[in-house]
């Protein structure tokens, strides 16, 4: 090495989140539950590459800007040109394209959960990620899918929030709607069609610009009428939970007498009715949760913390009325969820409530006494290794204190001593009670200290 | 939806591997088991992100064509410029990196493991992934590192390929050198030390081109003597199991005395000892492996199918020198292998090897019998999922023959009838065995049948 060699200091870059190992077992931790749960309900996992055409991209036309293109270092600008790719930044998109690609070898109704990196190319600003994991499931039927999903959807997430590593003091909830309500509503308002959209757009926002920016919005902007806002604000402020929420929102829809409106009263009760068994307080009808995605037609889910609501949601989503319309002629409804995996595990990294622990996976350091001893410290631990126990055997015959303060440093909790010589016995030391103990490669367990 | 709306067929992207859910369920099972062995060993798990700035990436100056960069769809022209971003191309310069920016933060040495996506920026052609994983561990020291991990790589590797779900019949063979041998037979050749790279590149095509063209290439474009290349092939073409090694080998060097060449023979001695106790044929000493790549310098790996070695190798790695030099001023020499998983993968997906099972990851399905019992039909569900197993409660009150239709279709081992009504008993029926007996959902047990 020459000793004036120019050295590159690395440094973090913005919005791509990294962790140290100990840190990064949690993380696997998080995916090792959420998939158990996933899987205990029959969601099957896929994984799509991590691009797609642009065209399939952009098809949706609304985050143009926020999407990462790929162009080869030293591309050839004489070889043919195939279709650019850009990083998916969701899992819906790609869901579309997969199900419509792979229609024929799928089982509708087709219940998917994925978890995987998705990007936004924003600007570096502090706390926009540009990397991140998402946690999705969701169910896609072909001309129909039954309510039941819909239910389904908030016990799975519930489940998982609620007992993730880290999470379980978390005090969150679980906001539904359904926005046939509020649609329903809307028809029996005088307004035009076409500001539908812009009305949710703006009841979305309630909780953050509170009620009388969003009075003054659909006053001023949408020339909404007082009674109109009134009825609107009114069914909105409706929140119950399973048991209370039917006789809530009749109290508010006296005289009202439209269908969809209807309609989605009944989904809501029926969804509300299958979440009765969860914890009081876990789930909560919410009528002014809407979503502001215009996909959405039913149900829709928000998360929250119960003392940091203007944090966001951190889990999220609904029903939509046709998820592939764009790449096959089949009529696709579905209903998904989605956690913003990444934010929540950095809140969680940042507060310091993560069960941060060890830096190795190992149960048991196994030392090396001297040379002589290494093949039957190797054979101990295969023996150990074979018992299903992780085994790091210390790689070098130095000193003991060294390999113990090794083990120490790793958070190792068992090191193995096996004999120092040919009249030795196999010891083990519990590096918490300092306790040591004659102990058999074939019979030990971790209990027996 | 409109009649004459624009479809768009989304169709595969070449070299971007993705799998049906069956198959992507076998690939999990890939995952598990290889995280499950490194573990074992005691290697933590890191992620990087999949990305770096293009000076890190580029640091090495040997793959720019094969590199993608990110461009953000509409940047602005104004905004303040921050490094461009590539996605990495192997696992090695983000570790190099991770291991620098972290230093103080980790205990070495240091034993990780990374199972990521890496992308190669190649023109879309047969056979050729743009988007892989792989499956690495690293081992790194500070100033040194013992041998002990140089015998430790091929003992997991071996462990996890000969185990893998499909691998399981698979011929497949370890093959280990140390380059200081051929390095040290180089230093006593007639030979300008600058042409030592050409000369190992050479010798590293032997498999593939043959012995008699290596010969022409060391003559011809090498002006190797006669003598020289004699006595290159003839070590090259030492290959012996762990016990015979010694003595293959120095049949081949009687006469020379050289430190590094010995050195190198020691090395090799003590890791293939180490190894003793893998079956036979598992791994052998071949002086014939070189690995192009110039960073090696001690201990070398491949991995090949015995039946058909012009594949390549499937799992290769070896010992360098300094890891990170480019960012820290530490020396950090380090020991790595790495499966090719995707290559892998896709060649037994090819080859209809896998054992590619249900659609589905549940173990029963929960029927249910009518809108009356739902509530039941679900708390059952619950119930056995607490007790470990994963249901998938059926989604409407449908036929019995619709429902039993399902289960079979996604490869469902069990369906489960609630009671039909107040009288009636739990039953679980056997889509094997075709089966059917009453059951107790705190108790059932797939045995019980």
């Amino acid at each position: 090495m020459s000793e004036k060699k120019q050295i590159y200091k690395p440094k973090h870059i913005s919005g791509f989140p990294e962790w140290l190992p100990e840190t990064r077992m949690v993380e696997q931790q998080w995916f090792d539950h959420i998939r158990k749960v996933f899987e205990s309900y029959g969601f099957c996992n896929i994984e799509t590459p991590s691009v797609e055409e642009i065209d399939v991209v952009t098809a949706k036309g609304e985050v143009d800007k926020e999407i990462y293109v790929l162009e080869r270092l030293q591309a050839d600008p004489d070889e043919d040109k195939e279709a650019r790719l850009a990083l998916h930044f969701d899992q819906t998109v790609p869901l579309a394209r997969y199900v419509a690609q792979h229609f024929n070898e799928l089982t509708f109704p087709f219940k998917r959960y994925q978890m995987q990196r998705v990007w936004r190319g924003d600007r570096p600003q502090a706390g926009r990620f540009r990397e991140f994991y998402q946690a999705d499931i969701d169910v896609i039927g072909v001309d129909g899918l039954p309510l039941h999903f819909d239910a389904e959807m908030p016990a799975v997430m519930w489940e998982i929030l609620s007992s993730l590593p880290g999470m379980e003091n978390e005090n969150i909830q679980m906001r539904i709607s359904n926005r046939k309500i509020l649609m329903g509503l809307l028809d029996e308002c005088d307004l035009d069609y076409d500001k539908h959209p812009d009305v949710l757009r703006t009841v979305d926002k309630i909780e953050k610009i509170g009620e009388s920016a969003v009075r003054e919005i659909l006053s001023d902007e949408l020339d909404m009428s007082g009674v109109d806002i009134d009825s609107i604000l009114s069914l909105v402020s409706c929140k119950a939970s399973p048991n209370e929420i039917n006789s809530v929102i009749s109290q508010h829809i006296v005289g009202l007498n439209n269908s969809l409106l209807q309609e989605g009263i009944d989904e809501l009760l029926f969804v509300m009715n299958q979440l009765s068994h969860l914890p009081e307080g876990a789930v909560v009808a919410d009528l002014s949760i809407v979503r502001g995605l215009d996909y959405y037609t039913g149900t829709v889910y928000e998360t929250v913390f119960v003392d940091d609501p203007g944090y966001g949601s951190i889990c999220s989503g609904g029903r939509y009325d046709d998820l592939a319309s764009n790449y096959i002629a089949k009529h696709l409804p579905g209903v998904g969820i989605s956690i913003g995996f990444s934010r929540l595990f950095s809140r969680l990294e940042a507060q310091g409530k993560l069960p941060v622990g060890p830096k190795s996976p190992a149960d048991i350091m196994m030392v090396l006494p001297n040379e002589e001893q290494r093949a039957l410290a190797a054979e101990t631990a295969r023996t150990l290794r074979e018992r299903g126990f992780n085994v790091e055997m210390y790689h070098a015959p130095q000193k003991l204190k060294k390999q113990l303060a090794y083990a120490e440093k790793k958070g190792i909790p068992y090191v193995w001593f096996p004999p120092f010589d040919a009249e030795g016995e196999h010891e083990v030391k519990c590096m918490k009670t300092h306790e040591q103990a004659e102990a058999n490669p074939q019979k030990w367990t971790p209990d027996e200290q």
